[in-house]
């Protein structure tokens, strides 16, 4: 399988993953020392487990059937090392409503470590409004975002 | 020059070049389809154009003389790609008072272009509190976080 296909079933193999809300499958490609940037505070979750722990913190939060949306998906790879971004949401799978909050921007750093690829850094967020404070969601994109 | 040199030196290069107000500097190491996720709208800004003007937008807001703080600063290279990520503030260089937001999480994607390293992407923002949707600023940053 090309790095490009290794890469693609990772982030496949976490949608899965967090739909099931299978946390131990979620986790199987983290390395342990990843550094986690959410979109809600702490600011940083420094590890495998402060970021297993901001998803089970969210999974009472998220609706029963869970669906996931990707859009604009963009990888680079070279040598032993992946960057990827996208625009990505949550959904309910049976309404196809937005859950949480809409639209977010994902920044993911894959490593190759002993032959596999795992997650180094993953980064989430929402833009703010500067004058308000107040975090700008997005629940529809148009072409134009 | 190490890889790792070479990257220390764009970063240090980025920080001259904005405190100096220089934009044409500044620019001189991004991908023109440099792919930018800012702490404020819109959601992305797509291409080296967009990334300079958002620049320009921000130069009025910030302090005459300018200075810029980095955090645990992380850099992973393999082969032609290198992924940062850090804690950074803008600064008030004569009063030493924050700027702007804050602490601000950073991530930079760097891939070799012809010999040269250039920025593909950019993340930079500030989570938000998930019960008052507003902005979760640090200004002093502790151990804990």
């Amino acid at each position: 399988m090309s790095d490009q296909a290794q890469i693609q079933k990772l982030i496949d193999d976490w949608r899965d993953a967090l739909c099931a809300r299978d946390l131990d499958r979620l986790m199987q490609n983290y390395a342990p020392d990843v550094l986690f940037f959410d979109a809600v505070p702490p600011y940083q979750h420094q590890g495998a487990a402060a970021y297993r722990a901001s998803w089970e913190a969210m999974l009472p939060y998220l609706p029963p059937q869970l669906g996931s949306e990707l859009r604009e998906v963009d990888i680079t790879i070279s040598g032993d090392l992946a960057l990827m971004h996208c625009l990505q949401r949550l959904i309910n799978a049976e309404t196809k409503e937005a859950a949480t909050c809409g639209w977010v921007r994902v920044t993911v750093g894959y490593h190759r470590q002993q032959g596999n690829w795992r997650v180094i850094h993953e980064h989430v967020s929402v833009p703010f409004d500067p004058v308000t404070t107040q975090a700008a969601f997005i629940h529809e994109l148009t072409a134009a975002e």
